[in-house]
């Protein structure tokens, strides 16, 4: 993942004021480390895409895998950099693990409203993880350019052209031009066309920018942070029944 | 779809006992036919991939939408022969349908056990529809290396190689060296392919028939269908909480 270097420097942050929770992506840390943030009191969560990434993360000891569907916005969070050709969707996802593994699982991508957030908590998992549902709030640091384009009603795509590992954003003329030929690189091709990006978001243009959105992004609002998760709390009540408690399953 | 006398053909068998339900994929019958059809009695309806077919299916009259996600076995049942780009998965299908359209939404694509129905049903579908679970019953006429293929753990890919239109199946060799020129050509690349299928299922081969298999066919099992139904119908009241009723929601 990093270098040697890099990997203890960032450990020494977390160890030196241990948050709640300690989430990975790209891969899967060694038991070693697992066991150093847990003794350290956080709580061990990492990204898998596929079942056997998850009874993987299991053996190393995590406390909960975040099984992320084919539908989430920006990168594909398990460990395959290339991008595997199957790429299973959130329901199935969510089935299969939780069928291998007995930790906790929490449901990610294509998650964006309280019937969503129901759904996958009736299919079984602990918890729903949310992103692109908040880039419309008043609070995200969205840019307007991709604010315009989440009106627009364009399909997403997963490629690789942006920074070398597969990801889904809305499709644009950079992908159209790119994708084709993007190679497996991260994150060398990120760097290549960070100042591509940059130019293209000084000049507006989102033809040239990586537009990150997940498939449920046409259910994002523009409203509040906090008005939003309470509306998804209250929806997904509502959608489980009056008096089903949201959040952990007995 | 088909020329305009198989056409009349084909509603005349079920105009004369007309069925409970009549359900499209491949496309969406002119209003004047859905008219026809409910004329008779029967309920119809229509397979979409993406809101914006639902928004037409809708406007052609039919009763329902079956929104078929990413997820599905078999044939996209939408009407793009291509195969699109951005290929939805079930649950952000569902909730875009349902902000979409004001007729019910079955949800078909990845479901095969009772807490995927429960997820789905949560997110506000009407039914669900499961085909890959009831693969491996016993009443299933579900060739012998199809039943031995699902215990494999193959990944699945949405190719057009078998039959001209993008379909869902368990990655097998014919789909390694076709794929990639597989042309768009429903029905003729089927009839072309028929022939060498029929050979490989009487050599046993799997690696040369189109092994149809949805995402969540790891959740499927081979009991009897009937306890299968029960099966499902019982594990999605326990996730939807006691006494909630399966099925249409209030």
């Amino acid at each position: 993942m990093r270098d040697d270097d890099d990997w203890e420097a960032t450990l020494a942050v977390v160890e030196e004021d241990p948050p709640e929770v300690v989430s990975f992506t790209f891969g899967c840390p060694d038991a070693a480390v697992v066991r150093r943030l847990r003794d350290r009191g956080s709580a061990v969560w990492v990204t898998v895409n596929h079942p056997d990434e998850a009874a993987l993360a299991e053996e190393a000891g995590v406390d909960a895998v975040v099984a992320q569907g084919v539908e989430a916005g920006g990168h594909r969070g398990g460990w395959d950099p290339v991008g595997e050709r199957d790429r299973l969707g959130l329901l199935p996802l969510v089935r299969a693990c939780i069928a291998r593994v007995a930790v906790p699982v929490v449901a990610a991508g294509g998650i964006a409203d309280g019937p969503g957030l129901a759904a996958v908590l009736a299919a079984g998992a602990r918890a729903g993880q949310l992103g692109t549902a908040f880039m419309l709030t008043h609070e995200a640091g969205t840019d307007p350019a991709v604010r315009a384009a989440f009106a627009e009603g364009r399909p997403t795509v997963v490629t690789r052209c942006f920074t070398g590992r597969p990801a889904r954003g809305l499709l644009n003329d950079f992908i159209e031009r790119n994708d084709g030929a993007a190679p497996v690189g991260y994150p060398w091709i990120h760097h290549a066309t960070t100042p591509l990006r940059a130019a293209a978001r000084a000049a507006g243009d989102p033809e040239g920018m990586s537009l990150w959105a997940g498939q449920a992004y046409r259910q994002a609002r523009p409203v509040g942070a906090a008005e939003l998760v309470e509306q998804i709390s209250l929806q997904a009540r509502v959608a489980l029944g009056e008096g089903w408690p949201v959040g952990p399953r007995p």
